[in-house]
């Protein structure tokens, strides 16, 4: 029996409300030897007061020593193993240009590159064009027309941009047709199933007219695919947890892997104030309410630990507003850590809170990553979270007899 | 997707290096109440030196509650998880000898036993015959010949040798011989698929040849064969972790179940100091090193708590030697706990340290079993050790986008 399974068994009717604050890439670690990390150098008052009322800990998101991307790191959280429900790149790279992927496509990612006269790569990222070139080409791929399937090209930026096969029927089990390295052809596609050989057609027709159209636009004169993957079909949340949850969201992509798992999306300004507020309008409508914040990660991508400060503190100011709805189960956690000190995401274990008024008390007092060790949650893998908060809601009923 | 499955997909070229400290049976018990374990009485100022700068932990070889065997318990410190790599008798005791086993063997673990004008089994051990006995008996029967099988017949010690069936397609799916009481004759082998019919057929004709060879030489007139297994088919370390390993190990069944993962098979003295020494010859060869300390293990079994402490002390001496080599990871554990107050393996937690320059700190500041409680490594499936080492030596990348 599958955690979800049994879950879906469990779930009970309740009138109360959970909120999932995300805090993207959290989890940091001190610049030196004997320092303190970024959450705990930062003055968070409202959060350590949290801590102290609720239950702390340290999330894993996929197992130990692993260290996810977005997509990953959010799955489990929303309550879906990352290793069991894996979402292809395609889509991902969909979802983060907010195009609205839907369960008949199948979505790869697209290089422009540089071929010479005997059709062999010369630049993998066609010397890196500018992101306005890459529209006008993409404009110009828009115009291709590929039988018995619909066909979407977009700009991401620079060398790439996403191409969506619309369709029924349509297989992934597609290669992808860069080779990887430069003085090589691109490759055909290739149909690893029967479902898939129309998929491979398509991508083929799609790339020898995309040859011919880009003909005279060297360094941008070819195209090359990968991470072709269908629009994954997973249980909503509804279905699964049994909630009427919402996302309120300022980035495409965390919108797009809200909407993967049945989540509605709300329209939000572009500060966590903003959120706040959209979450006070939205609070009668729904009651799982998942609020990403970013710059917790992009100021630790940056290398930026005084940024990273701040931003942690800038949440902490909002808190209160949040308390003040009077949440059953609130939780803040990260999908993974990026700590400074990387520039880039890491495999530490994320610092996470549940506050509620039925959390077993433990002896934390602070929120940070040493504070977390002592917590009541132990360190725990993070999709696990989900039904945690949904027993400290009360919407959680007794497994056997 | 199993975790081998995404470490295969994760792992990346590097320089770095790791060391695997493998202190056997580690972990202990105080003798009395309220007293100190083997490694909390220790004086260990550089191991305490290493938790302070790194991360602590207690590592649960197999599962909670299960004692392992040294098999499972350094399988799972390699990254395999003990369960689902299964090593038979056979083949462990093989290993313990010193045999080369290989792909086309099926080995056994043997017994010699007594028995009555009837065949029936008076004494199962043979009234514990001296090695010598044990090595007269077993050069009788490497004159035994079975048709279609090489044979290679070797003692261990008192009643208890190895056999070893060498061909093609041997299957293992082979019963034991042995009745498991006195008053029974031994049993017939019986293959459970057609692929062990052959290995049957030879254990068969082996055992009927063995009777009329010691006809004369009671008390050990006849054998028992049990635990006959293949040699498994395990994906090497290189495969899964995409490391170049070597093991410096002294004892012969833990270079066999190294060289079982792939590693190399270091030729180095008997005392740790050789140990260190090698490691230090062959550093620029290899990128992962596993050195196995026997004597922590050895003086747990004999009950005698202070040799284990001073056992410990000197493994403690030659940690700068290791230091000063500058691994990127330094790993100190155990594969099971040997407490001198039990005088065996035990199911206890291991005491468990990762040293590297992008640990997250934690409070522990000695390195103990009490201590590590507080540890950022948690308590934690050993087999999730060897990720976190590759993650600490920048060798896996991101999962997922």
């Amino acid at each position: 029996m599958t955690m979800h399974d049994l879950i879906r068994e469990l779930h009970e009717p309740s009138a109360s409300k959970i909120v999932l604050l995300v805090a993207d890439g959290l989890g940091g670690l001190p610049m030196e030897p004997g320092g303190k990390t970024e959450l705990e150098s930062a003055r968070t008052p409202n959060l350590d007061a949290c801590s102290r009322e609720g239950t702390c800990g340290l999330s894993i998101p996929v197992l130990p020593g692993i260290t996810p991307g977005s997509g990953p790191g959010h799955l489990a959280l929303f309550g879906y193993d990352p290793l069991e429900f894996r979402i292809g790149r395609g889509i991902l790279e969909a979802l983060g240009i907010h195009f609205e992927v839907g369960p008949r496509d199948v979505a790869a990612r697209g290089n422009f590159c540089t071929v010479d006269d005997a059709r062999r790569i010369t630049d993998r990222r066609a010397g890196r064009p500018t992101t306005e070139r890459c529209v006008a080409m993409c404009r110009k791929l828009q115009d291709v027309r590929v039988p018995g399937v619909e066909l979407f090209v977009e700009p991401v930026r620079e060398h790439r941009f996403v191409v969506v096969f619309r369709g029924d029927n349509l297989g992934d089990a597609v290669n992808d047709t860069d080779p990887q390295q430069t003085g090589h052809n691109p490759l055909m596609a290739r149909a690893a199933d029967a479902q898939s050989e129309s998929t491979a057609r398509a991508v083929n027709h799609f790339v020898a007219e995309a040859a011919r159209v880009l003909a005279a636009e060297a360094p941008t004169n070819m195209v090359t695919l990968r991470g072709l993957a269908r629009y994954p079909k997973i249980a909503t949340m509804q279905e699964v947890y049994g909630v009427r949850p919402v996302a309120i969201a300022v980035y495409p992509m965390y919108k797009g892997l809200a909407r993967l798992v049945g989540m509605d999306i709300a329209d939000a300004g572009a500060t966590l104030t903003d959120q706040v507020e959209t979450l006070r309008c939205l609070w009668d409508k729904y009651d799982f309410f998942f609020l990403h914040y970013k710059y917790t990660d992009s100021t630790g991508e940056d290398g930026n630990f005084p940024a990273k400060v701040e931003m942690i503190e800038r949440l902490d100011s909002e808190l209160p507003k949040i308390r003040a709805l009077e949440p059953d189960v609130l939780i803040v956690t990260g999908d993974h850590s990026t700590p400074s000190k990387l520039r880039s995401h890491s495999w530490h274990p994320v610092p996470t809170l549940l506050w509620s008024k039925l959390c077993r008390p433990d002896p934390v007092t602070e929120f940070g990553e040493t504070y977390c060790l002592d917590g009541g949650l132990g360190q725990f893998q993070a999709k696990y979270l989900l039904p945690m908060a949904l027993a400290h809601a009360g919407r959680l009923g007794k497994y056997g007899a």
